[in-house]
């Protein structure tokens, strides 16, 4: 492309089918929909909006219900366009040219992406053969090469896997950088794993949430991150003004206010991986250990062309150049089709 | 701020009063509010949302509608959140470290923060001392400097300037970087200005619009631009998949399928703000020639806080040291209170 920084000769323009029909497990989206009692909500509010102005660039009242819900103060919370906005804007904040950043792999590939966007360098650390964290390997690299920026997706974003919190200290010890950890799964861990906590103790530790998984609002774009003041300043002086729209604030705002309805949702799931993880075994099928509502799994070649035809959607991704697959865990009915279409394959 | 990078150090975290009572004429919004219709449009749709899903990466639909009304095909549209972050995604395309970027001065405030953001040099090119375009001085700095990128707001935000077609086609010949024609405000001219149809015929022109202005939905976030193939891709290379929360795309895409309406809207704006300035004129002050929905004005010290104390809000801004009013044309009722309160403090 004309233009275009050299820098940036891989990119192409990125489009993507919407997918509105089918079995789509594709995404890590919430089966559940929005409840009736938000759509409600929507319609009786909608038309007191203001919507020709624009939206509180502060986010106040949605700032307000996620301060209450995690026990932190406003000054502890800042909001984006999804977590992706807040990733952007912490690379963006800190990263000079060149500028080092470690990166999980594999794990959520827009840590890549905005790593390359802000004209950083990422370094891959590998997970484990059987796709669990190599804290050792993760801890000799910040020591080494003391990146700006440690990211660690916790549950990580595509194989379920999580690190332990005195590991993630250990991280956060070693590191004079800054040390992101993405919580957007977190509410499926069986038991809570979040380290928001710790926000007090370490001023290096931004914590990372969304509203797209358990909060079944992917449509909306809501993240937030929560960390010391100091980097919420950070993240605030270079966020653009009026990123939040004021529909997506008000619906992010009820559902945290509501976030025992979503957590009722959250556990059907974590019940359905189990037995999708135990089906998935039974039909010999390898999987791996996961805490997040999706499961990754070893399938024959063809599978995923095969699902594809019957309109299921699962994601595909090269490790290595061997193809592993990243199942969303669906409702009951959804798991069903998955399940039975497996069955009949592998027959 | 810890962890800042150095280039940043001017940098403070942004934040700003969420206004919703009293006279608000600082901030270019439309004064109707969204239209009864598309209140009643988003009642009856909101429920069939799939808000759990992912919002369309591609504002398929809207693009379809954008497209259709500038009669121009769906690969020379982009969205943004804003055009703000079109302005962003294009900076952040095409700019190696200090490569420079031409501002007029003054003119939109976020070509400046981008240029900063994305690590480019703004060459400032002041207006004239009458605030029109100083055309000659901007193509001796395109021929001199050839910037990576040039701005032109048209009409000028904040002064109402326009820049005639002649002019900005000589600039789009002589320069070899990206000429940004933004027409944020082209609804209010009084006759049509837009340079859309030459997206054709120069392949560095792309042209932003928003839906913040005339179509009374600053609230939703929703710009766009339109621009040769070549230029879109670009965009579409650097910006963050599912930019568009979906219900933003949904009113937008109701909006522009009504633009009717909206250009209704704009001619009572139009008609106000030939009022608003003569009365201006008649009480004295002096007011500069605008083709946008805000007039440039110059007014005693003291006045725009008299006017905050009445919850009469209107934009200072500083040129060289002095102070300089930007005020935004409202509903007949408040343009009347704004006259009333100036008329009271002029005597």
């Amino acid at each position: 492309m004309r233009f275009l920084r050299n820098r940036f000769s891989g990119l192409k323009p990125y489009h993507s089918a919407y997918l509105t029909e089918g079995t789509i497990l594709n995404s890590n989206e919430s089966p559940y929909g929005a409840p009736q009692e938000l759509m409600n909500y929507m319609k009786e509010n909608v038309g007191q909006l203001l919507v020709n102005r624009y939206p509180d660039t502060d986010s106040t009242k949605l700032i307000e219900a996620i301060s209450k819900a995690y026990d932190v103060k406003c000054e502890n919370v800042s909001c984006g366009v999804g977590s992706d906005e807040l990733i952007d804007c912490i690379l963006a904040s800190v990263l000079d040219e060149d500028d080092k950043v470690l990166i999980p792999h594999p794990s959520f590939s827009m840590y890549s992406e905005f790593t390359l966007l802000n004209s950083g360098l990422g370094i891959k650390v590998p997970l484990k053969e059987d796709f669990t964290y190599d804290v050792e390997a993760m801890k000799a690299v910040v020591e080494k090469e003391q990146p700006k920026v440690v990211f660690i997706c916790n549950p990580n974003n595509p194989t379920g896997c999580v690190m332990a919190q005195e590991d993630i200290e250990a991280i956060l010890k070693l590191s004079n950088g800054l040390v992101i950890v993405d919580e957007a799964y977190e509410d499926f861990a069986s038991e809570s794993i979040s380290v928001i906590p710790l926000i007090h103790q370490y001023d290096n530790l931004i914590v990372l949430r969304t509203f797209s998984k358990a909060y079944a609002l992917a449509g909306a774009r809501v993240g937030y991150a929560i960390a010391g003041k100091e980097l919420i300043d950070l993240i605030d002086a270079v966020k653009p003004p009026y990123n939040l729209n004021l529909f997506s604030q008000m619906v992010a705002t009820w559902a945290i206010e509501h976030k025992e309805v979503f957590r009722a949702n959250a556990k059907k799931i974590i019940s359905q991986r189990a037995y999708v993880v135990e089906s998935l075994k039974s039909l010999g099928f390898k999987t791996y250990s996961s805490e997040a509502n999706f499961i990754w799994v070893e399938l024959p070649d063809g599978y995923f062309e095969a699902l594809r035809e019957r309109k299921i959607y699962i994601r595909q991704m090269a490790v290595e150049n061997k193809n592993y697959y990243r199942i969303t865990i669906g409702s009951p009915e959804e798991n069903e089709i998955l399940l039975t279409a497996l069955k009949e394959l592998s027959v």
